[in-house]
């Protein structure tokens, strides 16, 4: 593989600047061994796991990526503001835990007070033994350029993931499309501030080279990893993944009260396969209790329609499901391909 | 000018690949020659005026841009499809009376039946003297990969515009981002089909490399030529745009009401700036009537928070005015520097 080097590569010590996103419902360890093992990032997605389920996660990750016991593991940990509210007060607090196996990076998403949660891993760092010292890169995901200010400035943050209306699962109801937000965020954040990196839509090389020259260092891609064997999904979800076009997502709550996970903070929704949940949401006769009856005995029944299928519009530009390995490599290549291009226009 | 060569630039024989949008009630004359006299390519934008007003305008920009008669213009016209399903069937048919002035090309958009408009240019052509032979192209706008597939296979059109979502003005109501439709488009014409170029909250060059990585061989930009004294908005409404940021816009049907515009196709609506005209109009509990008594009386009183803004994502990015002519030469020289860093990335 032909390394890419940007400020983000060099900060993570990584060959390609492709990040798997860490997609709770569909990420698994497995996936993460892939994305990391071939050159790229992965994160392991939290959700209310019991630390010992995470720090399970991880030593499988370091078993299967051959990397010692107290070296830094390649690999990271996504987890969410509004579950740690509630776990980082229980007697089974997961920061400290999951920071114990020494992962290399940290993301936080969506959480009303993320800063307090940075400050943690920082203090958890600051307290490691001194002979064998580990300083857990931080990545915060941001919706819009005052949050990029917050996370830059107040917070300190290493990763900025400046992630645009386009992407799947959860993020900002109002997030700006990722060309001008990106834009705005590298305008905002002086160049020896945090990394920037870009998700949301992207689903190929040549949107990840497009990324590249916008200015961002990194990219994070989620929707792209569904298509692999490596992902929760099922199979009967992957099949309406492959039959999905440019328009066949949306953002909406809808989804998370079919999933009964209807407790995000405020200011977040998230996008899925737009199937009848949505019809049925936005018609507006049903109560919820009316609604969820359908969905159920529509799964119940093998349909397909009203099942809630996170996916980000990229889902639009992939038809075939591959290895996560070798979907990470392909990537890159066809990254390094479309910059070679544009290189030779001048 | 360090001059930028795509399949684009090369079909319209230009030296940067920055088209000017056709924008009824912003784009003059003037803003058409200082983009076409800078480099770029710009276009009248025709709403209902006569040939007569048409032609004068064409040969205003002739004898500004010192272009000789009987030599094509290096500028275009944008007529929209559903203004000439009334006056090409009137005794005024505009088509005919612009191609008869030889600009360089026609751009055609939202009309229910452009194919036929396609054809009378043609047909024009043929019927030239054989001695003065001149081919318009057409570029014909489009908002889903089904409608570039239309124009490429059954119009045989130029230059496909790949118009997303971020676009401010007229647009497709459903159209994806820019970064995923692009990205559909580009993968499903062949290389040897129109030349595609990339429009919708494009305002800085950074922006215009990336999207020229992706795979576009030019781009449009309306919004960015706003910020200009060849604009014909008011100051009151440039003002307003001086202060947007990047979720000030919206697209709407709503605007289309309170301009007393709201004629076009189904499925096409605008984005402008989000105002009190959109708060009206989603609380749902004005008619119109009553809304439009609104909207006229601030105006008249000199309020800005009901006028009629149209305007992209982009126009966040913007917080200067300067000549159009400037503009220009900055864009394409921050999209060569931004080419070059990302050459040197590798």
């Amino acid at each position: 593989m032909h390394p890419l080097t940007t400020k983000f590569t060099a900060l993570m010590n990584i060959q390609s600047p492709i990040v798997g996103a860490p997609m709770y419902f569909a990420t698994t360890p497995d996936m993460v061994v892939a994305v990391s093992g071939s050159g790229g990032f992965g994160f392991i997605a939290a959700g209310f796991e019991s630390s010992e389920t995470l720090k399970k996660q991880l030593q499988y990750v370091r078993s299967k990526l051959n990397v010692a016991a107290g070296i830094p593991l390649p690999t990271g940990v996504g987890l969410l503001g509004w579950i740690l509210d509630k776990t980082e007060i229980s007697d089974d607090p997961r920061i400290p835990a999951v920071l114990d196996e020494l992962p290399a990076a940290i993301w936080f998403a969506f959480g009303t007070n993320l800063g307090k949660y940075v400050e943690h891993v920082r203090a958890y760092d600051e307290k490691r033994d001194p002979e064998k010292p580990h300083k857990t890169l931080v990545f915060v995901i941001v919706n819009s350029v005052e949050d990029a200010l917050r996370a830059a400035n107040e917070w300190k943050v290493d990763v900025l993931v400046v992630q645009g209306t386009e992407a799947g699962g959860h993020g900002g109801a109002s997030a700006p499309p990722l060309l001008n937000l990106l834009q705005g965020v590298l305008d905002a954040i002086p160049t020896d501030g945090p990394a920037i990196i870009a998700a949301g839509g992207i689903s190929t090389g040549a949107q990840i080279a497009a990324l590249l020259t916008l200015g961002a260092s990194g990219v994070v891609l989620g929707t792209r990893f569904l298509f692999t064997p490596e992902c929760m999904y099922s199979d009967q979800m992957k099949a309406v993944l492959l039959d999905a076009g440019l328009n066949s997502t949306a953002r909406s709550l809808a989804f998370d009260e079919i999933n009964r996970t209807a407790m995000w903070p405020e200011g977040i929704d998230g996008r899925a396969i737009a199937n009848n949940i949505l019809v049925d949401y936005r018609e507006g006769k049903l109560d919820l209790e009316t609604r969820l009856k359908k969905a159920d005995a529509d799964k119940a029944n093998g349909k397909t329609d009203r099942l809630v299928i996170w996916a980000g519009v990229g889902v639009g530009h992939v038809k075939e499901i591959k290895g996560a390995s070798e979907v990470l490599r392909c990537l890159h290549e066809e990254t390094v391909a479309a910059l070679i291009t544009i290189a030779q226009l001048q």
